[in-house]
């Protein structure tokens, strides 16, 4: 093959990047080599074995026996889509808690699958109460489903989930959960919380490129699916044709399996599964109640409910005179540090940072609170050179507060000696 | 980060493959290792950038100068889906061409949607007539518009679409072409020949892995979408909402991009660029001819209609006696080459050969006639070793038939001097 000397562009070559904000995080190198692997066909029996072990692997990051959990071949936001399309009919009434912009999404998708949404709202940065679920249900009449966010990317909110599952089945509802930014950060027990459908995606605590949307169905949910008197309306999107391609008994062609990404989502559950869960998650609480514990120091308060901050996205406000656009862009760039802005009205309000995967470490929490000093002392603010640091290594030394309890007692032993 | 010793499953090592079926092709390391490349965020101006250089490089591959020319999250499916549940309204009626898997499939598509397809069908391996695309338009009463497929990679046919554009402005309708097999691989000219509206996968012609859906509307096609009466059904494939992220002014975020993938995207574009599009063209006819000549050595007669062969794809009836499913496995396990199986009525009766993007090249002709003479010869067949092969070579030689019209009169000098 001869190619032609005329190039429209040069070859591309990213600034490296420190990448603290709400998705996508920083990738681990095994990963990206996983990703430039020789390509193999989407019904090769090596790559069918691939797709057997993510599986698997997808299994134990959810916490559940489902026979259908897969790997989507869309970003988080198909995934909310293809549970929504597939389990809401036309006519379908869903509560939908909204207390942020992904419960707001899901209250679209469901009205764009012709459902009917009863929006259950909570302030921005506060829980949707389960007393008020249990309320929603009792007034409703029948509903085919709740559907909720367990941590609101928009606020830094975690949502408590746990109770919601025995009153679904209380009152014959599906439960519903997006779990694009907790799978793999914080604690999240499909099985053990009754949950029938949960989406994620790769970019957040898994720690993987975007493009994949993790998703499990039980059984119940199964079953609604069956039951439909409609088809879905979407052909991409259908589950129950998806099936029948990471079955392992028909493996029939739907469409082309994002076959590198796939790749990459496997080695990326290879270190979710080297590392542990529990210990992933206290990884995840430590650096974030570092990163906090600076904040404040420069005055930054969280946003969201105490008690429901999320160890993986911090939410904070940003003190009177501190210029939002100007202080992120020297952040990105001088310093090359990526972090969020806030969302609809919390727009120019609030940051979001993310410590999510990857992006979780000690090196990368001194860094970003160094850079945010520097850029607040020029901006005339109140810090002094090394305040935030020095708040940060209190939590890290296990001496201070907050929250020792984030840490094993051989840690703490070990940081104070 | 500590990870654990305990590994569920090893480092994932692909054996190499010969990718010679209907997709992924073969995929060059220069696409393989911008994917590597660590992330930028979603936003990132560096990536933005990028975004902008795949716009301009993917015009140019199209053939267009349509400003909404972008890259879909999702596979060529997905491109399908995204057209249809765009341009399509519950009710509309769409003359959809079915002569093969993909054509069916848009039809199903359109049902989803909401709307009608009027089936316009001709036998597998042949094409839709253009007098009887008039003929559908005279009586069907007014249509939203035509779906026609480029290039069926269930039968190995392409669609002459050059006439139906104008039969499409004459009766109000869109014209909208499944181009996903063709793309990039022999000549399509969206704006020349009055397309509305087109969509494509990275993994075929285009030769980067599949998880992207390249696709193209004009003005046409977004005032049918601005003109909707109803919201589109999809969120995740709302044209529309995705606008606001690629249009240089706004940025709106929607969803995150696959990064990564878009990486691959680019420097696959930057190898179709310096190739040039018509050299890219000859490469693929020139090659698919020598393979052509070998198969019918072995007895394989081509299934497409004559003078519509697709040069990317060659489908190709076996001869009694040969057991499909034997050879495949053979080839694969033995030779390390995949190509891929009959589809649907066509299952057991021919091959789908894929010489498309990195896959068509002389070196890879050549390594699977030997291996299909061996096989045959193997099974009792007709074959005496290097007949396939001498066929082949006389076709590169440009001495003798079929077609040495497929190369320069310089390269044909050259070959046989």
């Amino acid at each position: 093959m001869t190619h032609a000397t005329s190039q429209p562009c040069g070859e591309f070559m990213p600034s490296p990047r420190l990448l603290l904000g709400p998705g996508p995080s920083l990738v681990h190198p095994r990963v990206l080599r996983a990703m430039a692997a020789p390509l193999l066909g989407h019904l090769d029996p090596a790559f069918l074995q691939l797709m057997n072990e993510i599986q698997t692997m997808l299994r134990s990051v959810f916490r559940t026996d489902n026979r259908f959990t897969i790997a989507l071949s869309g970003t988080g936001s198909a995934g909310m889509e293809a549970l929504l399309v597939n389990l809401v009919e036309p006519g379908d009434a869903v509560i939908v808690g909204v207390n942020g912009v992904f419960g707001s999404r899901m209250a679209t998708v469901v009205e764009r699958c012709g459902g009917t949404p009863i929006r259950l709202e909570a302030p921005w940065g506060r829980i949707i109460e389960p007393d008020d679920v249990k309320a929603a249900l009792a007034r409703s009449g029948p509903v085919k489903a709740v559907a909720l966010v367990h941590a609101e990317t928009s606020t830094g909110a975690w949502q408590p989930l746990e109770p919601i599952g025995a009153l679904c089945r209380e009152y014959g509802a599906l439960f519903i959960v997006d779990a694009v930014t907790s799978l793999a950060g914080l604690p999240l027990k499909v099985d053990a919380w009754g949950i029938d459908a949960c989406y994620s995606g790769t970019q957040k605590c898994l720690s993987c490129p975007p493009g994949l949307a993790p998703l499990t169905l039980n059984e119940r949910a199964l079953a609604a699916i069956r039951r439909r008197a409609t088809a879905c309306r979407s052909w991409y999107l259908d589950l129950s044709l998806i099936a029948d391609y990471w079955e392992e008994g028909t493996r029939a062609y739907h469409h082309t399996a994002p076959i590198s990404m796939l790749y990459g989502l496997r080695e990326a559950l290879r270190l979710v599964a080297e590392e542990g869960l529990e210990a992933r998650f206290a990884r995840h609480r430590l650096h974030s109640q570092a990163l906090g514990a600076g904040l404040e120091a420069l005055g930054l308060r969280p946003f969201a409910q105490e008690g429901h901050r999320l160890p993986s996205l911090t939410c904070a406000t940003l003190p009177a005179g501190l210029d939002d656009a100007a202080v992120r862009t020297a952040l990105l760039q001088r310093f090359q540090i990526e972090i969020g802005g806030g969302l609809g009205p919390l727009r120019g309000r609030v940051w979001r940072i993310g410590l999510m995967g990857e992006s979780a470490q000690r090196s990368h929490v001194l860094t970003l609170l160094a850079a945010l000093e520097e850029l607040a002392l020029e901006q005339g603010g109140p810090a002094q050179p090394g305040t935030a640091l020095a708040a940060a290594a209190r939590v890290y030394a296990g001496c201070g507060e907050p929250a020792p309890s984030t840490r094993t007692s051989g840690e703490r032993e070990k940081a104070c000696s």
